[in-house]
């Protein structure tokens, strides 16, 4: 029987979602939810956002494809009343919150929500706990080059900037210490280079503002270029990514080992949307015995991703 | 408190076990056992094999470090009856039918066998179903530069060859083809260096003997070079390895992603010891859950290997 899926927010990662959902034979793609005015080149139904609650009996799983920033917040808690629901959620710092709140959530409402569900967080999670486990160091991670939109929205905060866009680019020499296993606090894990639109009277302003921001700019290497209209729209629309998790440790004097995970995409959206869709088949596994709660990609052991029994999975994969 | 530990067989990846164990606070290592009279540096009790049934109230999980030729397929079995156990068990056509045998002597006794918990069968099987899952198509896995223990046993079983060892090699124009995302039957994945040691006047009959074992190195590109008995024991010492898992696969029409996952170990041993060591406190959590039966990496989610909280791991990891 197929799994009736539900899809919210219709952006890049709403589109892709779309696009994957649609080419699976195991999901019925029932309708997207969107507060905008949209329809659907593939003529899915695309439902005013509220209409949410209308398909508690048709929907078995919602993917929730809108932004960390504003999105995610409000819609995860109303849509796990409800829904079974995975997430991309991203904002670092709150991560935990947001487990504590939807687990709680979930334990009423009797469903599960799955957080954190791309590819960082998500599957760089999984990669990083293992290597952890296995080396007992903590790996290092690398983004880039590609967009990142937590920058990318730092910058656009700034009073003065009509638009800007953040390139993360990973620096080669400390992957280059990472793989030799070691980080050194004065060589920066990445450079940023950042496209501004912004009026030519403040540029000198805001240029000095954006590599004062701390946490975000303040000690990295950051270059700041203001661009016009049309070529930051050209650079916003630039979908690849890369990264990797490095893990290198000593088992013994001289015994040295490295782990190391990459990922190289041409669209960041359609890569995400593939990895929610993987754990689709998890939640549905899990929610079929009866589990409800929050949970990440950490929980979630590879053989839930799949249909095939285990000595099926056995004979494929181990 | 401490896990207590026991370590059934002390060759290479035995003595690997102890250093690891030794140096883990979270684990007491109670004694190994040896089919030979051995001594351990460490001053860890060496007893002989057979007295592993007289620790049952001692051990919590015993680490069974044996072949999987000979050893493992008597010993483990013997062992599940009386203690949870991981092993590295990598025939992979026998894997299927150990699980099914483990798991009802498990189920019967009470324990928790995880096996095939090294790097390859393990971690690459890890990444494989992942890979999978989220690509829908099959990864490739490529190993070496490095030691293949099958295949220098498929070159010692022929009549005349005195010892023997063999170096599996990835083919680069494969490994090019695989991140590109494809496969051709005409590129062979790997190539094989042997080494042999063999009185000259059968050298000939080997060579060719070799090259024609089915499965082994049949239609693969394999070197046969003989040596002297001084050369192939340094040869046998070489104890590094290597492996990567590719997987590629394209969302839409010219929308392509990478995932690759590689290892690079100075000691197959300890590197393997340090996987095992690793899924120690999952089997500790799993058996505190009750759980008994027969496992493999791909039904532990990574979440377990941890004593940590979730938030704590969420944290950290996510």
């Amino acid at each position: 029987m197929k799994i009736n899926i539900g899809i919210v927010g219709y952006g890049n990662l709403g589109k892709a979602a779309e696009k994957v959902i649609l080419s699976n034979k195991d999901f019925n793609l029932v309708a997207i939810f969107s507060r905008r005015a949209v329809t659907s080149k593939f003529g899915t139904s695309v439902e005013p956002y509220e209409n949410y609650i209308l398909y508690t009996k048709k929907i078995d799983i919602m993917l929730l494809c809108g932004g960390s920033k504003s999105d995610l917040e409000i819609q995860t808690p109303e849509i796990a009343r409800h829904y079974n629901c995975i997430n991309t959620f991203d904002t670092h710092k709150k991560i935990p919150d947001e487990f504590v709140k939807l687990d709680e959530i979930c334990k009423t409402s009797g469903h599960i929500a799955l957080i954190s569900c791309g590819w960082d967080p998500g599957l760089f999670s999984i990669v990083r706990a293992l290597f952890a486990a296995v080396s007992k160091t903590s790996p290092l991670t690398f983004w880039g080059r590609g967009v990142s939109m937590g920058h990318s929205d730092a910058i656009r905060r700034i009073e003065g900037v009509e638009d800007a866009v953040q390139f993360t680019v990973p620096n080669p020499d400390a992957v280059r210490l990472a793989k030799f296993g070691g980080q050194a606090a004065d060589i920066p894990l990445h450079k940023r280079e950042c496209y501004v639109l912004a009026p030519k009277s403040e540029q000198r302003r805001i240029e000095a503002e954006i590599k004062n921001i701390p946490n975000y700019f303040l000690g990295q290497p950051t270059s700041v270029k203001f661009v016009d209209r049309l070529e930051l729209l050209k650079l916003k629309n630039k979908l690849f990514h890369k990264g990797r998790v490095i893990g290198t440790f000593m088992s013994s004097p001289k015994v040295k080992h490295n782990l190391e995970f990459s990922v190289k995409m041409d669209s960041n959206p359609e890569f995400t949307a593939s990895i929610m869709s993987a754990y689709i088949l998890a939640v549905s596994h899990l929610n079929d015995r009866g589990f409800c709660g929050a949970l990440t990609p950490l929980d979630v052991p590879v053989s839930f991703l799949f249909k095939k029994d285990r000595l099926e999975l056995i004979r494929q994969f181990v």
